[in-house]
Order: structure tokens, then C-alpha cells, then sequence
């Protein structure tokens, strides 16, 4: 196993890295041996029917979703449930660009998309865990992405569904926002095709790529109350470089780029022909839309739009001055939002 | 005189170039032989009261100014009214860092900010148009801002001013979104800190430049209502290359950096020891605070709070799906609203 200065456990917490074998990509391409970083709270009771999902976001990892979702009194009780946090392929844990076979390292990695990564969770669930049936698929972002793609494609599989700040399918504002994303790396004399000779050396289109995010991934409320104050920095510039810059300075820019290949395409229509109608109306389990109001890219009247083509569907938006990165749960009132809506969808008699 | 493949006549119009001598500027700077270039319409009265000043935003031109706002039966009506359309310093017609005197050339031209346009513009007015009293100062984003410093600096020599799609204060969202925008260019190899060997070198860059117009420019109501069939693309990507990136590749680097950096400082409060309230209850005349309902970083709530500031203002918001590039005048429905906004506002008795 390769070491990596920032996918590891000691950054990221105890996973474990479990094999589902050869798997075959919807784009063509196969990862030889595809490893999946799964992270576990809980204990999954006899019958096997007490498990949660949670799939993981852009840049994200099995950790902060532990971190902001689950714990003793959440929503997301391991005490309760089972909860399996599956890290996304190519998100730096599970197979990835730096860690990944020679023959699919670094600029060689293929092209995966959001269904696969549910197929291969789905193959991981029923054939690791002997899991039928799940409780919950509760995921932020591409999170929301894998989440709606799961009630699309495995309607049966899942009780209960709550997509946080993400859609069924990707919007052009969003593929050209991803675009401006994957430019500032890709557009660096450093990166050299995705054979760079360092994260070091890919320091300032990560930092640059981290300022597309400060203008986009917050809000302009955020910025106008000056919430970055609750968080110890002294003005709004040490803020835009100490915090979120720093927060993608040490990620591997194919990861970033592979995972934003497959955000920019995420589209259940997929699964009926370009028909999203068709698709969502395909959902069975009971779904909350949680949009996050103040989100600059998954928006609000874009996810309503969506909503009102779901069957069993209810309109659950989150107040959060944050913005989409509210998704970290650094608000505690959006944290409370979250439980409350979490636990009303979960007291449900499915 | 320099020759530009894009910033000349040809493509913007009559316009009038006009030394206003040595010129200097307010972070220590010098410019040798400042020369506005100037668009009027219209005849001057006898008495020099029928004045309107219209200053340019960034990366506009005088052109646009004229076609989209000025014209027989629009508000802004050269057969009432003298227009004087003023391009802001470094913005390609009037002294820029491609045809400056060599001292002043390329990477050399000197930091500008919003108050010395505003002086220049004062300069010009009194010396060269004899203009002691404008009947309305009126411009759109750094227009708005030039509209501001006019209103806070010079609060007798107008009647009405409305600022559409700005801020008196530029915000921090606005100052890092501008960063953003100015690193697609100077990030790229070929930029060379400023000594760029040709327009067509940084091609990439400015595509780049445009791409994150297409994120923040427009509004993500655009995007979803596709309003660009409008303009007769067929389809989001090709109009975000064939439109928003193309609007930017012929443009000079050097130019749209030195407003850039401009537009992140605009700040009226620097008239009063950085105190905005002071600065803004400096405003004598009548002000119609005019922003977009939809504009992604001149916000509602943002424009709310400095009008509140403001003695002797209304709120005038416009509805406008296109967002900030509205501005530019291809809804109907928002050429409508300016018009009857600024009537409204020209009928004042005052």
C-alpha cells in the first residue's frame, strides 16, 4: 500500500478497505481490483434491517460525515443503526487516482460515474454485509447525487431517502461551475496531464481552486454577516486562504479532478432515456428534498423542480446562511434542521 | 496612436479622445497625458443644465452604454438630454496599459481607483464641457460604483443619480470573486507579469476569464429558464464558448486586471475615515438604488443595506432573470423597468 500525506487514517479516522473485485465501469473502462474505504458505526442487528448509507461528497471523506451526521443523540444514532459510510471511488480512500494499480494510476484513471459508484455500494451491502433492505440513504452534495441515483435505480432497496443540497440530475450552471473547478487545475504548468511531481508543486491551482469555492461554496450572506468570525479569523481574507483554501492544499489534484468529472455528469434520466419524469416517478420510498436556501449552486427553485416529480416526495429546505459548505455542520442551528427532519423521516411506520 | 485590433472605432463607436493634461492619481501614480475618451449624443443647452453622465463598467465600453441605454424615446433621450458617456480609465478607449506613453505601457500602468475616474470625469465636466450641474448620474455595476463616489464626493453637482447593479462598498464576496477573475490571467504562463507576447497567447486565460462570467454573470434562473435560446445557441455550452468566453478573448489582459483591481476597491467610505454611514448620508440628491433581482454578487441584501443608509433614496429593484449581465440590455422586460425607473426618477420635480 502507498502512503499519502493526507488519505490516511490518521486525517481521516478508521475505515476499512474492502475489496468487491474486478468492476466494470458504465464508461467503458474496468478498475482491476476496486477497493472501497467503508466506514462503520453501530451493529447491524440480526435481521439485518437496521442499516443506514451514507455515500460521500465532493472532496469529502467517510470522517466528516461521521463527524457532522452520526453520533449518540443525532439523527444518525449508531446506537439505533447501522450505519455504513462508503467513501465514493477515485474520493482519495477507496480506489484513487494515487493509489490505485500502475496500470489506472494517476492520469491513467478511468472515468467513473455516479451510478457506479451505487452499483458497486449496492454489490458491496448485499454481498459484504448480506444487507436486502435499508432503513435510510441520507447523503450532502454528490452525496445527494449517489443517494438519488439509488432510489432511481434499486426503488425496493430503500425505506426512506434524503438527498441534502444536491440533484437528481446536474444542471448546466452547475457542469460550467465544476468546469472553473477543474481548470484552475488542469490549466497549471505543474499538473502536466495528471502526472504532476508533487501535491507541493500543485500548491497555487489548489489554492486557487479552494478561492472558486470561497465565491461559490458560501454565500454572499455568510460573507455579509461575517460568519467566518464564529470560527476564530480575524477578517475575511485570512479566512478565504486559512480555511478554505488550506482545506484543498494538501488533496490530490486527479482525485479532485476524477470526482468532479463525475459530479458534472450525475443524471438518474440515465436509467429511462433521457425521460427525468420517468426517472424520479420510478422512486418507491418516502423522500425528503433537503435543499440548503442560501446554496449557490444547488438551488432552491432547481430542487423543487425535481421534488415535484417525485412521487412520494416532501419539501424539506434547510435554512443555512452558510451555503452549500454548510454541508460541514460548523451551524449548529443547521445541525438541529437536520436532526429534526432526519428523525421525523426515520419515525415514519414505513 | 497605437492600433488595437478590438478597442478602436470600428468596433466602439464614436467616441472623442480628450487630454485632460497630467493626472494624479490617488495611490501616488502618475498618469502624463490623460485622455478620456468620450461618447456624447445630444445638444447642450444654452444654459448647460440638461446634462446626463453615464460612467462605463468593466470591460464595457462607451458602445454598450449607447446601445443599450441611450436612444430617441428610451429615458435616456439624446433629443432631451446631453449624454456625456464617459470610458473609465484603463478600460481600453480611454488611457490605457496598451496605449499609454511607454513609462506607463503594459505591466507598468499605474494602480487607479474608482475616485479618480470620478475626479477626471469632474475635471472634464467643468474644464472642457463648461458642466457645473448634472440632471443624473447614472451607471451599471462599476458604473454604479463611479455613480456612488460622484453622489458621496460631489453631492451638489447633481439632481438624481441611480446606480444600477453596484455597490458604494464593494463586499468581501465581490472583492474574492473579482480575484478569482483576475487569476485565470495571471496565472497563466503566457502572461509573462503583464509583457504578454500577444493577444492570441492568452487566449486560454481569457476563456478561462469568461468561463467564471458564465457562473456568476448570469443567474442560475438563466440557466435553468435557458434563456440563451434567446440568442440563438444551440445549447448551454455553446453559448457559455460562442457567447460569454468569445465576449472575452479579444480583449487586452492588461485592462481588464487594472479594472479588476479597481472594482475590488471601490469604497466610498474612503471620503469619510471608512465610515460607509457618514460617506452615504453625504448624499444630497435623489438616489434610485437600482440593483438585479437575480445578480449573483451585486445582491439584493447587500444593495439593501447602503440604500437604507442613504437620506434621500428609493428601493428599485429590477426583475431580471439574466442576473448582473442583464445589464447589457438583451431583456426587453428589463429595458422596460430601467425605463420607467428612470423617468420616474427624471419627472422628479427637484
Amino acid at each position: 500500500m502507498k502512503n499519502h500525506a493526507y488519505y490516511n487514517p490518521e486525517n481521516h479516522g478508521d475505515y476499512e478497505l474492502i475489496s468487491i473485485g474486478e468492476f466494470k465501469l458504465a464508461e467503458g473502462g474496468t478498475i482491476p481490483n476496486l477497493k472501497l474505504a467503508v466506514r462503520t458505526l453501530g451493529i447491524l442487528n440480526e435481521d439485518k434491517s437496521n442499516a443506514i448509507l451514507i455515500p460521500t461528497w465532493f472532496s469529502g471523506t467517510s470522517k466528516i460525515m461521521e463527524d457532522a451526521y452520526v453520533g449518540s443523540g443525532r439523527a444518525l444514532d449508531p446506537s439505533k443503526y447501522y450505519i455504513v459510510i462508503v467513501n465514493q471511488i477515485g474520493n482519495g480512500l477507496s480506489t484513487s487516482p494515487w493509489n490505485a494499480d500502475e496500470s489506472i494510476a494517476k492520469s491513467k484513471f478511468p472515468n467513473v460515474r455516479i451510478e457506479d459508484d451505487v452499483k458497486a455500494q449496492h454489490t458491496l451491502l448485499t454481498t459484504h454485509f448480506g444487507i436486502e433492505k435499508l432503513e435510510l440513504v441520507v447523503g450532502g452534495s454528490m452525496g445527494a447525487q449517489q443517494t438519488y441515483e439509488w432510489a432511481v435505480r434499486y426503488p425496493d432497496f430503500m425505506k426512506r431517502a434524503a438527498p441534502i443540497a444536491g440533484y437528481a440530475k446536474n444542471t448546466d450552471h452547475d457542469f460550467i461551475f465544476t468546469r472553473t473547478l477543474m481548470d484552475t487545475i488542469t490549466s497549471d504548468p505543474a499538473f502536466k496531464d495528471g502526472e504532476y511531481d508533487s501535491i507541493d508543486s500543485m500548491k497555487a491551482a489548489l489554492s486557487r481552486h479552494g478561492d472558486i469555492w470561497n465565491v461559490i461554496g458560501y454565500s454572499t450572506e455568510m460573507w455579509r454577516k461575517e460568519l467566518w468570525k464564529q470560527l476564530g479569523f480575524e477578517n475575511a481574507l485570512s479566512f478565504s486562504e486559512g480555511f478554505t483554501q488550506a482545506y484543498f492544499q494538501p488533496m490530490d489534484p486527479n482525485t479532485l479532478l476524477r470526482c468532479a468529472w463525475k459530479w458534472q455528469r450525475g443524471d438518474v434520466s440515465r436509467n429511462t432515456g433521457g425521460d427525468l419524469k420517468a426517472a424520479l416517478g420510478r422512486i418507491k420510498c418516502k423522500l425528503y428534498c433537503m435543499p440548503i436556501d442560501e446554496d449557490m449552486f444547488f438551488r432552491l427553485a432547481d430542487c423543487k423542480a425535481e421534488q415535484e416529480m417525485i412521487p412520494n416526495s416532501e419539501w424539506k429546505p434547510i435554512k443555512c446562511d452558510w451555503g452549500h459548505l454548510g454541508l460541514f455542520g460548523m451551524d449548529a442551528n443547521y445541525n438541529q434542521q437536520i436532526d429534526d427532519t432526519l428523525n421525523e423521516l426515520l419515525a415514519l411506520d414505513l
